[in-house]
């Protein structure tokens, strides 16, 4: 049976249209995709396609929560209600990371057992992928918040990317045990202790330091979502500036010019590589079905992977498998959520 | 009358004899040096350097503030000591942040009317350096901290980089006021109101996103240590993992190859461009005195830029001139510290 994904069409930076070329190459590639938005601006619809016309946006709400509650007819939340309802079996948003993460709290709601959704972002470093959790659901996380996360992204990188026993770290300022927030430390405390349940799904190998992001140590890294934003977004212009610093580097004399044009290729492969829309997006993970989030500003390659990346999060059934990790490692919350 | 500087030799990873070398750099530029350290580590005193043999080091010391506290004759401790009693000027440390930042705290002791010492590292980012506060001294901070850590950036920036009205702003997970933790968004609060304060000495700018910080957007950034450190360690990790796919991406194919040949002189210049060695380490402000922390792993060059960073630092009179930016700000603890 094929896989539908509800997409909502607002908060795209270069409009409804661009998302609906999305879908229409994830729908050329077998997953069903059904866009909200408004008809109009989404215009001809394409093939294996169907729109629901709602051209109510709210993605530039200043408080999505109010928004979501106030607005039942905005485009993310009649995306999230048929996620809700069945009729879709996972949500991407068209770019509004506030207003998905609140429409799928208010309609899709938290799965059992979950204190807070996180979003789980794989990175693409060359050689060295990296699953960054929470990349921003939640600008605070208590410890036990960080234990779940781990267990989320670990469910993540062995379901989606096929790691079979991810090696999982707490992002912080020291490898010590005793380095970091008071929940970084407690939350240390907690999967070191549980090694025996946590070993089964994952290794919990301590703290990681910035640097670590990009070194391949770790598959899985988990902070609060202030800091895997703040994270995220270095790593994400650093990139940008220093090939920039190249491409000038590249022009700086006839020698180098030359140098540059032959090098040309190579660099735009690994442009290519690290390029943010590749990985569609992130995850929303611990809700009862399976959200993608991706960027506002990608083009419809971005959000064709988004809408891939969902169909491949059912099919390889990461709400279950998230849950499993949670309950194997002991860290499902105890009293209903 | 020349500066002096004590030096600490414990901590460094190349040994004390690579720091005693970047003793003899700077005091051929005229900066009085007095290292403190195993006689027997540094061997021959170079010329227009002083010895003080103190073989004791705590540089790896688990709890730095007990180690200070129980081992007197420690060199950092002793190096603190000079600076504390006037015989030197400023302190720079070996490379263990934990042990200076201790020593400086009991020996040199706070400013007035300081809350906590900050960490402040001018990054070499190619067209558009910013100076990051706080690196790594306080792994939480509260907004008034925060607050004090704008000022003393700003002071610096002036002082030592030469930027008339510095643009500050602080580090967060968004650009709107409200997004942030409590702190970061109750010192949005604080700096936004005192602008007419602020006026006189930096501009705050509001918040910044992570990419900002390699953007030229602000000349100072503001954050607690636990943020600051990890947003550091990114930023030189993401910058050599990059450097290092463009070497192999200069070695993909015979053409690629050539071309990197081409452009190797001008890949040198944007690697030395960006080298954390040039800067010298990170400013500890907040002290009566200068201290200055360059990392642990840097050769006799970065040393040398550290002791010429902490003289510059004197003879710009940068505790002075931070003591007075925080005082027409507003920014002074009330009761006496």
């Amino acid at each position: 049976m094929s896989v539908t994904v509800a997409v909502d069409t607002a908060g795209a930076d270069l409009g409804p249209r661009e998302v609906a070329e999305g879908a229409a190459i994830a729908a050329a590639r077998g997953v069903r995709v059904i866009l909200f938005g408004s008809a109009a601006e989404i215009g001809t619809v394409p093939a294996g396609v169907e729109v629901v016309d709602a051209p109510v946006s709210i993605a530039k709400a200043h408080d999505p929560a109010r928004a979501v509650r106030a607005t039942p007819d905005a485009s993310i939340v009649q995306a999230a209600k048929a996620v809700a309802a069945g009729d879709a079996d996972a949500l991407v948003s068209g770019g509004s990371t506030g207003a998905a993460l609140a429409a799928g709290l208010f309609e899709i709601r938290r799965a059992p057992g979950i204190y807070r959704p996180a979003l789980a972002l794989p990175i693409p470093v060359p050689g060295a992928p990296v699953t960054l959790v929470d990349v921003g659901a939640n600008t605070d996380a208590r410890s036990e918040h960080l234990v779940q996360f781990a267990y989320m992204g670990a469910a993540l990188a062995q379901t989606v990317l096929g790691v079979a026993r991810p090696r999982v770290a707490l992002l912080s300022n020291g490898e010590e045990a005793s380095k970091g927030t008071e929940a970084v430390v407690a939350a240390h405390r907690e999967l070191a202790g549980r090694e025996g349940q946590a070993g089964r799904t994952l290794e919990f190998i301590g703290n990681v330091e910035g640097h670590d992001l990009t070194a391949g140590v770790a598959d899985v890294v988990v902070c609060d979502g202030f800091t895997g934003n703040i994270a995220l977004k270095i790593l994400e212009g650093t990139s940008s500036m220093l090939l920039g610093a190249v491409r000038d580097a590249a022009a700086s004399s006839p020698r180098a010019t030359l140098g540059g044009l032959l090098l040309r290729p190579s660099l735009r492969r690994l442009r290519d590589e690290i390029d943010p829309e590749g990985p569609g997006g992130a995850y929303l993970l611990g809700l009862r079905r399976l959200g993608v989030v991706p960027h506002g500003r990608f083009t419809r390659h971005g959000f064709s992977q988004a809408i891939l990346l969902a169909a491949r999060g059912v099919t390889g059934d990461i709400v279950g498998t998230t849950h499993a990790a949670l309950e194997a490692g002991g860290a499902l919350r105890r009293r209903p959520a």
